[in-house]
């Protein structure tokens, strides 16, 4: 069971989830807790590093520091609940990084778990005690502490239940499940029993908030059944609640299409007039790279005057001001006319393993956007998923009529 | 060096201890800083675990997971002054209780240090590096964390000392040393340059808070010289600053009486009526004990009546009514007319270890005591210290005159 900053974000709904554990160990489970801090711990954390790391504008010596301090958040939240536990009559303790030990390499603030010897927890757990676990935290060979970056809790869990074999990982969060779109703008949404680990990672990495991509893909590598759930549900009724993560091959009720998501986060960098020559693209994208900017979709199309290209590339809404200054400082070694920042789109996608083995799922797609009048600006593809980029005053439009188009309104 | 949670309450003021720290260095010498938690931090947590465990009422499975809580505002102390230091170019690295290792017994909440392998700290500053280390914690022998209690930084701080065989253990505190008595209530008070360990420990017991009694204990069982002083010096300043607690031999300034200290916590409880048989005594004072409560002065008298006794003793403030409701719980079995609490009283106490080797003391105080009409209610002695309860209300009158009837206000 894995608990985010929300769900333990006083005492009160540490209770709550106190009582939550005692149901699963009430029907006879043997249960491992893993625990993110408390809300807004990381945060002031966070905030007290910066203020400690002001002059050194991002010194990586001092990494080692960040996480022993960022990590105690975790560290009180298991605390908390082992006890919390225990005052309602369940044998619990808590285990920080360092203790199982969860072994990571030495990237400070960003570390890989290597390895999770799970001997420590099974034998506590045989021995009838619930394992609080510090999420988000490990420890290098040589003794110092790691953090995991984003997300670290859910891929504790998941590595977790790797270790120790568990027939399955709850994450437990503010969302009682995966959705067939955001049901925010689609009232006609519904819960998925099921989805494959594929799906999950582009619902993930397209912009659905649910799991983070690098659990998806830990529990891809290892085969650990991930079920995502409310953690506002009553002690006792998780049976047959939230959305399974799984294999391919073990779902039940087949579908085309799995979902649609959409992102805001988008910007659409245009360049004009580019000489139509090999090494063009390379340029330009080895200089984003070198600056950390993701490029996601691209296209290049040529001009109508001879020897001239246009090209289109998206990137996120918080590099797109620094990706148009890396492009225009470089206009006179790459020659081209013009560049032009659009922030006003978004990116619609469709996403299905079922694509894979059924034609005209692009058709649809476009059909319906067209019926509605969406103009595609952009499209981009994969195995598993079809990308559009749109005007943002059409998102929800065009999300509602691809979630009509392939019938996912209907049960 | 050590410094408290006021010193290091904020960022500007780990600054300021990061710049004495580095003051130090630029002298030359290898450093080892203890700190405590951000003031208000430990008061933060500590409330979370009575949330956490409020129906256990005290129960003590769970004080494994207290210090796993409340240790973790050292940790983030350690971590922001170790960035702090590398910020200005000062090498540093945290030291957590478990990584150095601080091995302790397994009584959680009040562990007692066993041993501090020091090649690991000595390692790190024979390389130059200043080992910042969290007060107040340890761990056990199998793994858990635990802390020290009250002034436990203070201890934490001695023993890794001790354990490196550091020439000095500089405490910064919130005061610019020891003084011969409270500078609030005598203006002729003087800074002590020198006080021996067994005078500072008197001191400490009779209610100044300069050092913790337990820190003062480790260092005289293991000849650390000790000084206080303030953490409010300009950096590189220290020297001849502060009070230096150390071995009686080595005091240059040979002194009868070294201070005058007072504490207002105090709570008489007279027994009248006390049948005057063997035993009684031990059945009061056990049954006091056995709800531990600490008595501190105890004096005893016949009364006119044949066969019957008075007795009077003293207790803290907050054991005050809880020991008077045990005493007369046990009215009827013990047999005595009736019991009267106090706690209107003040106990003052001259304290210097020259009484050992010099009459007239205790005739000193109680002559300059009964010229300003203080009466004495209750007297107690120890080698180095003479106590005498009074009216709280003279209790600024009383320590004015003690403090000029033994020249401490003279250099």
């Amino acid at each position: 069971m894995k608990f985010g900053g929300t769900s333990v974000a006083d005492l009160e709904r540490i209770r709550r989830v106190a009582r939550l554990v005692a149901a699963e160990v009430a029907d006879g489970r043997k249960v491992a807790v893993v625990v993110s801090a408390m809300a807004g711990k990381t945060n002031e954390l966070v905030a007290w590093t910066d203020g400690a790391g002001e002059a050194s504008q991002g010194l990586s010596s001092s990494d080692d520091e960040y996480d022993t301090v960022v990590a105690s958040g975790e560290q009180v939240t298991a605390g908390l609940l082992a006890m919390t536990l225990r005052n309602i009559g369940v044998s619990a303790r808590s285990w920080l990084g360092w203790q199982i030990p969860i072994l990571t390499d030495e990237a400070h603030g960003r570390a890989r778990i290597e390895e999770i010897p799970p001997e420590n927890l099974i034998g506590a757990m045989d021995r009838g005690e619930v394992a609080v676990i510090a999420g988000f935290q490990g420890v290098t060979k040589g003794g110092r502490m790691t953090t995991l970056g984003r997300g670290g809790s859910d891929t504790t869990a998941v590595a977790i239940a790797a270790a120790i074999k568990a027939d399955r990982c709850d994450i437990y969060t503010d969302v009682d499940g995966v959705y067939t779109t955001d049901p925010r703008i689609e009232a006609k949404a519904r819960r998925l029993a099921q989805i494959s680990y594929e799906e999950m990672l582009e619902m993930a990495s397209l912009g659905a908030k649910v799991l983070h991509t690098r659990s998806v893909e830990m529990a891809m590598a290892h085969g650990v059944p991930v079920r995502v759930l409310s953690s506002f549900i009553e002690p006792g009724q998780s049976e047959g609640r939230g959305t399974m993560v799984c294999d391919e091959e073990e779902i039940v009720e087949k579908r085309i299409v799995s979902g649609v998501a959409y992102s805001r986060d988008e910007a659409k960098i245009s360049l004009f007039g580019l000489p139509d020559h090999p090494g063009v693209s390379s340029e330009i994208f080895g200089r984003l790279a070198d600056a950390n900017v993701n490029v996601d979709m691209i296209v290049q199309s040529h001009a109508r005057s001879e020897g001239a290209a246009n090209m289109e590339f998206t990137v996120g809404k918080r590099d797109a001001q620094r990706a148009v200054d890396i492009v225009r400082s470089a206009q006179s070694s790459i020659g081209f006319d013009d560049v032009v920042l659009d922030e006003d789109v978004a990116k619609v996608s469709v996403i299905g393993v079922g694509m894979r083995s059924h034609a005209g799922v692009a058709k649809t797609m476009f059909g319906a956007l067209a019926e509605k009048g969406v103009n595609i600006q952009v499209i981009s593809t994969s195995e598993i998923k079809i990308s559009v980029l749109i005007d943002a005053a059409y998102t929800e439009l065009a999300v509602r009529a691809l979630h009509a188009a392939y019938g996912l309104d209907r049960l």
